[in-house]
């Protein structure tokens, strides 16, 4: 587990990161999620990561259920997204399309695309109340009952 | 900066990483992009966080383009987020998102709602050939021909 430094932070982001906030486990996460991948070894080459600090990435992520673990068909151990895991890809797509505008020199070296018909991928901010697509910059905070309650739990 | 562990990957998900892939960057970026904090003072004491740390985040904020500098009214410096440094946003929406599903017992502390009409904000994955809202597990990842290119430069 990565340390509790954040606990103070009553922020769904700040949770979120505390799970999966540190590069290489995001990198993991991409290549289970987008490149199929399941075995120790593939993430260890795929990613020239130190097989210590690999071994501790996916152990975390079984506790923390992201991911659950099978024997394979060859006997290797298996690790396989579960939901909670496999929703980590809008996260991923959300920093992808970050660096494809703001980090890429020779154009976005991966494209996502719709499975069913092959169309590219975009992610969008939808209002619920004016049925538009918003830009970032429409977008504000409001912090909700429920973070009463944090902070008064923060505070005991 | 942080380490340039990453230079091999050629994923822009990855350098968006680089550049705020660490936990306290990422509510730096955040409490600017949705808290209107503008002032070091503001961020350390929001986020208890140590200042020396802070200050290392700020500079390579400002270094990388996602933040610029000025002085305010009462002489004290400013730091302003760029629309590099906006964009942001969309990453700590999903983020956010995922906490609220995942991570959160009591209800999500915060809500984004659209500015102009106060409607909550959902984030889609959009397709543009189909026009349709499309779930993540329906979402591959393909290789594009700039993943040629990188490749090639990385072997060079």
């Amino acid at each position: 587990m990565l340390g509790r430094t954040y606990e103070k932070q009553a922020c769904s982001a700040a949770r979120a990161l505390e799970i999966a906030g540190e590069r290489w486990s995001l990198m993991i996460l991409r290549n289970a999620a987008f490149g199929g991948m399941t075995r120790f070894k593939d993430f260890q080459q795929s990613l020239d990561i130190a097989t210590n600090i690999l071994a501790k990435r996916l152990e975390s992520f079984v506790q923390d259920g992201l991911m659950t673990t099978s024997k394979g068909d060859s006997e290797h151990m298996e690790y396989h997204l579960t939901p909670k895991g496999l929703d980590f890809k809008e996260v991923i797509i959300a920093l992808t399309q970050w660096g494809d505008k703001w980090a890429c020199t020779d154009g976005p070296p991966i494209a996502f695309e719709h499975e069913g018909c092959g169309g590219r991928i975009e992610q969008h901010l939808h209002c619920r109340s004016c049925q538009t697509t918003v830009k970032a910059k429409e977008v504000i905070a409001r912090k909700t009952k429920a973070m009463a309650l944090y902070q008064k739990k923060l505070r005991a």
